[in-house]
């Protein structure tokens, strides 16, 4: 069933928790890269707030690649592209920044995310985490679907305390103020089984120059 | 009759099927490559959701290019065009997305298509194969078209247990969960019979750079 | 008056016909060449259809460069440019695709258009020739203007058989599959009277790199 | 008044003839060229139809440079605009196309154009002039300006014969059939008084290399 | 208050006069240089009319750089943007064209604007200056402002008279035809006192190869 | 709570007054740098007037670098990017103008924002500073998040003036006219605390050439 947990064997797919009209509901967020020069491609009927949002992801782990472990030669000589599926379902809002941005930093870094985590937050530009809507109900479907572990800011844990208690008995939550809090928490230290090996051109110059984010791609 | 199967003698020819308003139809999924610098165009007059559902699945194509037999030099050298006839008609949906994958797979690999079959289904960017609707009418215009085999969805089997047994009775199907499982159903072995061949440029560099998606041409 | 067959002498110009809500008509498909960078220019109020019937053309044409006797060196720098007058009136769908994949061959080849023809077809990017409608309405348009041959799809023959014998008795039918049966019946062997010289730059490499399609400008 | 005609002193300034809802007026076509990369800018609020003439007239001197004396490199090394003034009044419609084909020879080649002189007809790709509408109005408005001599196509004579003989008397008429014979009228063989002087990058390659058309700037 | 008139201190600083539905108005147009390559931005909430204004006035002054005293390199290593104050109200029409075009003059050769005089009037290509609406009201905000003199196309010469003699006594007119009398009234000939010093890179080729207009940054 | 301050251990992040049907609140302007080629990317739900306003920040940040101590070369080989929280909240106007100036001072520079200082007013690409409305709600706004200093326009001097004696007793205010005295106001001399080390290519050319505003991002 598509609300059910599935598995960590892959870099760049995270777990999201989403709100709908109907109830809440789980979202995966997948990754890949390919061997490009910094282009950046989002598809999953993704609306204008929710692009936004995986723009400042990438920004962020461009501004702080090297704290966070991640080859700067890779923005210059791969092309990322985050879709979420199911495809024909328009999808919008900032709440699934920080799963875009893990999914981001799995592919990147090729560490395994952790098992049966979920989450939903806004992020900003500076790595905070923002708090968001709908906390009942994505607790419901995170649980339903066979999650053990959410991330969620600390200013929604209040939204957490009026669950019914029998709801999230089996629940534990990471309360975080950042997005370092975040990736702490949700990613391993190794990596995936089958890590990509990046294959980058022999380089000339002492210090390589860097492409920027050379086309946006979306429809 | 345009609703006829055709045969396999093209490499990037794949028959799909489609669910519209007044019934199921077969479809046909056209790729062409040009020389170029890995550009993409799309016509048909295809939605949003099913130009996205095209670039998802070149983007998996071109992250898995070793593992699945595709020289990378061809996403830097050639362009790549997919075209749904007929031209007038607007097409839309992620159900195309396993034919897409496969014309496309079909092309770069030369690799000759199973005669005789057709496929419908949704896929993600890790590749998945996500179930899709209308999958009664999709199996009478198939057997109508005279198509002997049908890649579906694992989770579209309950769909074709409710069809009637005569209906069926003359088709196999077969039920996968990965865009793998679908490429080993539906491309034989060998190429087809009048293979392109790839000419690439005298590299000079060791490891070759790469373009990218250069860009991507929709009207 | 607009509606009459015009001579044969410059490459690149052909005779399509057109059905419109007043009834039948015929219409030209001009291109031309000049240096550039592989750019495609369509001009002549084209809808949607019609410009990627026009694109689909131009990768036809492309895939199949050697065996159609064009030299690809052209597609690198040259820009094409194809223009439908009269220049006010918007026209659509995709009927004038075998008229404009002529157009193109005849002006990359600089063959000369056999006299007195005219075509009607939709194309795929396969190279196959699909039916399209209107038919009887344009066979009277090509009999007022003075055509003697017309290039149809073998799917319209029954289309043909139904228009009174008195109307078609001065015309003679080409019923075809696929484009280069269409090739083939339109283009002469011969080149114009003074065929355009290509010049290319010195080649330095071995085997020179393609631009591919470098930009579309439509407005 | 910028109803009356204006003197020929500068090359790229010629006088067109327009309909408006409320009579015939004067127009005037303004190019100039500025060292660049081959870019087109239009302005002076114009409609796609006209802009399209623009990119046509543009095509059809780069595809017959040589033969109308235009200095290849001019497409390469220089930016073209084309305005029409005034600058806040909507334009549209094919009937300036030999209009702006004219300014644009004449900037191309510096040659003067012809004093008192106007015209008013659409251009096609392979070079043919097609007859507009309202020529008693814009009979009428080029005699109030001062004009003396009107190229039309021939096909527009049946018009001009339907006009009071009063009316024309005082005007001459070329009839025209193909762009070559418009600027064979319209072009004197002289440069103007303060001809620009064309510079060009020294060439290191044999034969250069065209950028084609680079980019076109309209809002 | 915003409608006074400011000083002369800044190259690229220049009073226009506005017409709104509430009377006359004035306006400030601000350039800046930047370092970069031709790139051209405007700001301020500019129509469509109002850009081609903007874009006309650096085509004239490309055109007409070496009689006027522009170093052509400017245009290839620096990026121009053209802001009209205040932000948030939406600006259009074409009388701010001279305007506009001074401003670009002054911040191009660093000379000093003319203290105390404001300009209205439309401008073309070929360096003509039209005339425009709305006097009288332009005439008393330029007054209330402490303007003292302004510049007119000649054809606003009967405007000016129907003014009442009061509103006019301490002010001078200049009466126009071309963009150059523009200039040789706005335009001090000294440099501003702190004069932006441009830099180039060395300089390889012998003549240097103009980009042309790069981009055109709008929103 | 997101109305509070928050500290100025980042550069780059500057607290901006905004007005909503509902008062005053404060908000928070994000800017980042990273490896580019000098792209900028806005988001956070801009509109028009606001984006404009982030364009002409970066122009006079430009035109006066060296004045304001900023490394030239940081245009060339970073990126920057400006985001404004909540990332799904529309936001407009061109009252943060000054905050989006100062952030992008103090990320360029690395200088601290001084603690505890927030701001509203307009920027002209001249560097002056215009007034802005709902003044008042802003100053309630700023007090109940704990602001101790506020920068505004001098000629907003005035509101504050009508603003009861009681709710501006703890708050100071500098009033200004231009950039440069916003910037003396609300930056600090030092450097945050980690620093951004900015690394560049080697230069072969002995004066850089610059790529100018290579990209715009917005969505
Ligand atoms: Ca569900
Ligand atoms: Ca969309
Ligand atoms: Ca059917
Ligand atoms: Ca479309
Ligand atoms: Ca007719
Ligand atoms: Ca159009
Ligand atoms: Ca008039
Ligand atoms: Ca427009
Ligand atoms: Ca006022
Ligand atoms: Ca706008
Ligand atoms: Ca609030
Ligand atoms: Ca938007």
């Amino acid at each position: 069933d598509k609300d059910l947990y599935q598995d960590n064997d892959l870099a760049g797919v995270v777990t999201g928790l989403a709100w709908t009209s109907v109830g809440g509901e789980i979202l995966f967020i997948e990754t890949s890269l390919s061997r490009g020069k910094g282009g950046l491609t989002l598809s999953g009927q993704l609306g204008e707030v929710m692009k936004e949002s995986a723009i400042t992801a990438l920004s962020y782990l461009k501004a702080h690649a090297e704290r966070l472990g991640v080859d700067y030669r890779i923005f210059n000589h791969y092309d990322l592209h985050v879709h979420v599926p199911a495809g024909a379902v328009p999808k919008d809002g900032p709440s699934a920044g920080i799963t875009m941005l893990t999914s981001m930093a799995s592919i990147f870094t090729q560490r395994r995310v952790k098992p049966f985590i979920a989450m939903t937050g806004e992020i900003t530009l500076r790595g905070k985490v923002l708090p968001v809507g709908g906390i009942k109900e994505k607790i419901l479907a995170a649980r339903r679907a066979g999650v053990k572990e959410i991330i969620l800011c600390v200013k929604n844990r209040k939204d957490v305390e009026e669950v019914h208690a029998d709801y999230i008995k089996d629940l534990s939550f990471h309360y975080v103020d950042t997005v370092d809090e975040v990736l702490a928490a949700a990613l391993l230290p190794e990596t995936v089984s089958n890590p990509m090996r990046f294959v980058f051109p022999e380089e000339k110059k002492e210090r390589e120059e860097s492409a920027g984010l050379t086309s946006v791609t979306v429809l």
